[in-house]
């Protein structure tokens, strides 16, 4: 049975979101698993009210398997990193962190504020030996499979040694948590050929193929939206954390200006509406903060409850495969 | 009245798609300008008899101002860059683009190999005080006006220096290319504050803000396809050529991804067509190769007739308004 601690102050629809998410998984996870939702507890009871107000006898009865965690304190979207692990020590993401650290929870999950999230979760659950700064993975919906991008913004200097490091918790999550048996990575680059690249690039490339993974060589940025390159199907592609946020952002706004392109040659709303749900990174859930000892999920501040609740099964599945104890293992390779 | 070298054999489609950018350019252009076809003259008048069978006789008449310098030698696609300026001293591009240092043309244009085009209008045009490579840009098509993003190719590593010089670079683009004023210049990175980014980023920001530019800030990912950050429309994005790469190469695979989802969900190929051509990079023309003192215009290799000729379109552009020049003197700044 794992324990996920969700944060019930973070993201920009909370403390409605994040409530509703836990009634969501109610459903799904049954008694299989513990929730904990962390805040104010006046707010959250107020909320699970309301929500529950019309609610069927079954789900009132099965929210009061609900564990709520006070918290008086909550980080603000615009807080700068540190007040989450200084300035707020009572907030609903440094007590939801530390719940792990005190060994009362699994995971934690919240779509508040990422940078304050990757503070405290660096912090309070500590790093895996070796690596300085954790990643933060994104899945990017492609024409096949989705396929991992990391670091997406995590570290935007990175080193050839740090490539690396992303390919080894790329390939244990894309491994753990989307199921992908030995997972192709590939390394980002302007060209398939090895000594295509920057200099961090390059180097990366040797001591990728010495790494014991199924290093598939370099990609392009054309190979993403492709979900493969002319080598087979992709699983992760590994890139500095800089050139990750920017295709991450790129992505993101590139679809909706094609969809309004799109509506003004005569395509209804109804035809792109199932694309982009088709495109829809709420599917995919949270991305894992990788690198801690523990699990921390983080949610776009705009998640919806389905949003939050697949960062919840994510946080679910993390736990159950053992995701971060592989991650210290491949690291140690 | 511009002289411009049309590489006669450069391109997949050499040498018809040459050939017939020349022909189409002949209607548009009558004797403002002078085309010169640089190739194997033999073959290149092969293509003139052949393209011109069935044509008007006022067309047929028209194609005798073509001039044809013959060029024994062609430079492969699969060549290495030094092949063009070592190995065959005689190709067409070489040759081509020494009748510029020798001051019997005004510009060069091809759809052949890049790397060798690169570092033969390098080697024999030379470069600007300043520049230790020339660099590459693209005009990437967005909701708004068309954002041209450089460098997107032929400089990986970058310095906060090199980064300024790209700006410097674009906005003469912009301005006598684009005929835009006083363009907008936003420099790419994580974040609109300006302690984001990495440590060239950061570097270059503060000397943005000191180089006599309309210097908009940082910009983001998502603000490319937009064509707008939140402080206006964008006429320039500067970036290293790796991360150029990778967007440019993303870019041009993300659109016939999405549109493949879309004919599943019943969209027409009628609407996408429209759409398709909304995005087609050929109107752009070519992409000059900036920095160089001199012009010369690189065009896909893929290029159909239409894209060769917007490319020798920007090339007399690039001409009449003294791009060279400016840039000669934006650097000097």
């Amino acid at each position: 049975m794992a324990r996920i601690a969700l944060d019930a102050m973070g993201g920009d629809h909370a403390p409605a979101a994040p409530v509703a998410a836990a009634l969501l998984l109610l459903h799904e996870i049954g008694s299989a698993h513990q929730l904990q939702l962390v805040g104010r507890t006046a707010v959250i009871r107020e909320q699970l009210s309301t929500q529950l107000a019309a609610a069927p006898a079954s789900l009132v009865e099965a929210a009061t398997r609900l564990e709520i965690v006070e918290a008086p304190d909550v980080v603000e979207m615009s807080d700068k990193p540190s007040v989450a692990v200084r300035g707020k020590p009572n907030s609903s993401m440094t007590v939801g962190i530390k719940l792990q650290a005190e060994g009362k929870s699994d995971a934690f999950v919240s779509a508040g504020n990422t940078g304050a999230q990757m503070a405290a979760s660096t912090v309070f659950l500590r790093l895996h030996e070796g690596l300085s700064r954790p990643a933060i993975s994104t899945v990017f919906p492609t024409a096949k499979q989705p396929v991992v991008v990391l670091d997406s913004g995590a570290n935007v200097d990175c080193s050839a040694a740090e490539l690396v490091q992303f390919a080894r918790l790329g390939h244990v999550y894309a491994r753990d948590i989307l199921g992908r048996e030995n997972p192709a990575v590939g390394l980002l680059s302007v060209g398939e050929e090895p000594e295509k690249g920057n200099a961090a690039v390059k180097e990366a490339h040797q001591l990728l193929l010495g790494a014991g993974l199924n290093f598939i060589g370099n990609v392009e940025g054309r190979d993403i939206p492709a979900g493969a390159c002319d080598r087979g199907p992709i699983d992760v592609v590994v890139c500095d954390g800089f050139t990750g946020n920017v295709l991450l952002k790129f992505y993101e706004s590139v679809a909706p200006m094609l969809f309004g392109m799109m509506m003004k040659n005569g395509v209804t709303k109804e035809q792109i509406g199932a694309l982009v749900h088709s495109l829809d990174y709420a599917k995919y859930g949270g991305a894992p903060l990788l690198g801690v000892k523990g699990v921390s999920i983080i949610c776009h501040g705009k998640s919806s409850p389905e949003a939050i609740k697949n960062g919840v099964l994510a946080g679910i599945r993390a736990v159950e495969s053992r995701m971060s104890h592989h991650i210290g293992e491949q690291l140690a390779k």
